[in-house]
């Protein structure tokens, strides 16, 4: 058996959660029907719709990639364009999957200084509307946390979702780290979502401590989803064992639980890292990751001491995620032997 | 907790494997490099590899739709065509996953009587090639066992491969139920495959006792499958819970003792039910399907006592799939119930 | 300079008519806005839409195949079908080209004796829709006249549209030669589509003495096919070209005495060749397509004579097709020609 | 019958040379195989290829966007990257088609104040070579002259050549206004593409005195292309109409003629518009395009007196296309006018 160390590298490379792996467990006693038609998966699709307060629908996909892939093509038609920000984890790191799935266009814009889309930012393109060369501005896609790891908060997405519905587009909330958001914004997943004005969230499981799974949430109709869904291969035949990951994590709210963990260890982190001689902070720490500024010659022994990864931006810059299982004491030892290296080195 | 009651509905709606799930426990230990990237995975695929004599590739992907986009994807341009048969998986039961993921074009051919791609059926095809005016017909792809429970022999996928290749064409393999296959005919994998001149397979698990993944395996090179994968949204993060399962599987031959299992309960099933008077088998039984004529009367009561589906062809035809997990003892009583039922009613 | 031999190969082989020629000639007169920004275009688009007693929008395109396309991909989604005929145009000659720009599947169906689809035959289909593993039905597309060459009667049409509409599908005519099917049937334009339900049409001038150029129509309101158009490259820059040859034609009915004379030189010709020795019509000359079986040694001569191409089916079947360039001195000497090569041979 | 003004708005505003109509009368004789099958297209892309120095392949499309199309659907796959500026005509003006058409991603960077690619710039994106989470870069696409008028020298041209070859990549050169830049140039049409290593030319003709139609033409082996034209709706049935024009064209030069002539009339028209007070170039004028700031209040009576659009970018600024059939009275006309408009008002 290999070896698997603790890291800052991702919350993706971070186990999941031991509720979880108990519950996949509990529900492998029998036969169910695939493909959702089972009767524990649509318990649990509603028990999903619940926690945003209802008047919604939940699709399970696979993963990120999938959700916001499945979630685009169902918004977007080939002549349409798909607004976001020139970091987002589908302009950057989909290996243009949602291009390719949409047939349609990214309408990739700068960002405010916190990697956010603003509705100043979004205006000039208004007057693609109606030019028959150009592909109609359809869609706005916010990523929630950002790829830098801020957070938008509920009147910021309000603005976007009104801009938006203002102007014949729909708004897709890409939730990869939709949990910490909301842990870190203190407010109702309803709030953040159907009653801000998103109109489809891509609900991220593994980033949170899942094994795999999301869940595509639909707050406006979007009764065709189930055949995009197939027809973007995101359907899944045993889908129990996705329901089960849903099912625990959304008792006792586990899931926010977890998020809030990630992101106090993230803090802790942030704040820890800033008091070692030239280091600090190159963003703002709202959720659960951390972007420093490390002295050059300290980086490479402490990877190998605990692994993560360079950050995409900014020299000297490395990206450190907390997650669900992430603890104390290896915050504390991240940051001890940070400064023993620095000292070392003095 | 719902229950979970035992079927023939699908080999699809079946339990993992007990050894399936511990092994996800044991490496569910700590944090490993997300998308393929921990040494775990890459032994893995490597040991897959070796099962197939080397001289491949094996990539990770989460269910059998994706796997066949996927290859289909990788082989097929988008002014290409697919040669497939109408009942074909491809064709009928993925909402046109693959003409949407590759643009390419299905060539559905009516197949033999036992739903086989023959070399002479294609030939009228070839005539296709060269005409601007007509999608170039690029990849056969067959499925291993077929949609109605038959077997490809050895020499039947080498004549298609052989064809295929002297005709600038490349073979794929919807191995959804691969094992199943190897199985029936006591053969290696590599014979089936490599060596028979298959191009690509898609390698299932889910229905072999796996929870979710299958593998891609490549015997020519395609060097750039990892890009199409993760382009259609095939890529796992936490991809240690595929290799977790694939790695049990091959230790001391589960994958293949677990498909024979089900291939013998099948046997059972199709000899008992053909003693039941008004009973008959719709077609042979190869592998763990069975496809039997039941009289009318019986077939709601019978479902009612042990679930299964209807075939998609023929009056008063059923399915029946026995799985890893089927026992003797619930065979026998299905069989049990059949001529009871009957019996009421003579 | 080349020579330019006539022939009875196709109506696309044939001449531009020389007051198409004249027309482009005139309004090659000065500059014109590009891209349908013209008031002369816009005259024509509107004239157009007059055949059909208004209320409909036509949009200029370049051929046949783009027409189609645009059409389809407006009222397909990627998860959608279209239905159609195994020997429809947009499933044999088009390389993909549907399945390429829609992303979406075709139903090719067997079609009846006279390769029209019915109402029965499509039933089946209906039970795909709901199905989340199957491409939703949400087009019928038939040709007009049809690839062997037969009309659809207007009650064809009609009832192909109330199954259409009765569930939740549009219908689409590719009238490559509608003219020709209008001429046969002695039927308004309006009669045999929007008044009959036809939701988009792709209206042929190529083939009836245009140079390049064919208009969609659309009869549902279809909004977006500008963007569509452009999207799919249809779009042409000096669009007042295009306009100028239906400017024309529709003028004193031109395009449909085009459409009725090649139709009475197909008749002549089909009536002749069936009173030599040994030939006979291997379909009802109904518009302006001959379909003829011609004693296998006088083939290769008579083509010598006067070019044309094999049927797509059946063994020494050849097509025959009139255009309103052919004369009846060039059918005469023909039938002359085959008559004359039997006798040598007797 | 309308009124067809001459203007400045565009040079696919103009009219087709009277030279190309007599050609287009010419070949209009009799009939001729469609698809490109007939002998005179034949020899029309023969001589094309020898303008180039032979070791080419031409192929004849329907326009500008579609020529594009076609060469970037041949040369990307769905998992592919396509590097342009962001003014490219590819990613502002084509609604989409390249994503649509290609499944792939444009890299969209902003060029250099000339509004050309640079190695200088495009050298960060060779980090997303081999990473699976990134579209593979596999083709440079530069538009000459570019979308602001200026022009890409022969050395400039093969700097982007080695880069694109020693990187795995293919050059594409959108040749919307290639003719203009030979002319500006003074160099052989191969020395700007073939010799410079460009991989495939859109070689635009519409908007140098065509009616419509352009060519592809490939250095690069790309035999599929045939079946990419058409399964892009870009093959024409009666292509010899699309030959004749470029059979006059390359007759004593034409084509070169036409193009030095628009671009002289340009710089007549950007000395002179310069001297009028209140007025200067935006851009320089290097082929036949100017771009000049003017007084705001002469600007739309000035346009009122002869059409011209506004520039895509600044205040006040606005395009003059001069054409082949722009004479210098016009031009002079223009100038004085624009004097008198300031005069009237100081």
């Amino acid at each position: 058996m290999m070896e698997f160390k603790k890291s800052f590298a991702s919350d993706n490379c971070a186990t999941a959660h031991p509720r979880v792996m108990e519950r996949l467990f509990a529900v492998n006693a029998g036969h169910a029907l695939s493909y959702g038609d089972d009767a524990y998966t649509q318990m649990v699709q509603k028990k999903l719709c619940e926690l945003f307060g209802g008047a919604c629908e939940a699709h399970f996909v696979f993963n990120g990639s999938g959700a916001n892939a499945v979630c685009l093509n169902a918004m977007c038609p080939t002549w349409g364009g798909i607004i976001c920000t020139e970091l987002a984890h589908i302009n950057c790191d989909e290996t243009g999957a949602v291009e390719h799935l949409t047939g349609g266009k990214l309408y990739a814009l700068r960002g405010n200084a916190k990697n956010k889309l603003t509705v100043e930012e979004m205006e000039p393109l208004l007057k693609k509307i109606g030019s028959q060369h150009a592909s109609q501005p359809k869609v706005i896609s916010i990523t929630q946390c950002t790829e830098t790891g801020t957070v938008y908060k509920v009147e910021e997405v309000r603005a976007i979702a009104d801009f938006a519905h203002a102007n014949g587009m729909l708004l897709h909330m890409d939730g990869a780290r939709f949990a910490n958001a909301v842990a870190a914004l203190g407010c109702t997943p309803a709030a953040l979502t159907r009653l801000a004005g998103v109109d489809a969230l891509s609900f991220g499981l593994s980033k949170n401590g899942g094994m795999f799974g999301e869940a595509v949430v639909c707050f406006k109709d979007l009764n065709h989803m189930p055949y995009v869904r197939k027809s973007c291969t995101q359907l899944i035949s045993k889908m129990r064992f996705i329901a089960a990951q849903f099912d625990v994590m959304l008792e006792d709210n586990l899931w926010l639980r977890c998020a809030a963990h990630a992101n106090a260890m993230a803090k802790r982190l942030s704040e820890g890292i800033c008091t070692v001689e030239g280091a600090f902070c190159a963003a703002p720490t709202e959720a659960n990751e951390v972007f420093v500024v490390l002295p050059n010659h300290i980086i490479e022994p402490l990877r190998a001491f605990m692994d993560f990864h360079d950050a995409d931006f900014g020299m000297d810059t490395v990206r450190l995620v907390a997650s669900h299982d992430t603890t104390e004491a290896e915050v504390d030892a991240f940051i001890a032997k940070a400064r023993e290296l620095v000292a070392a080195n003095a």
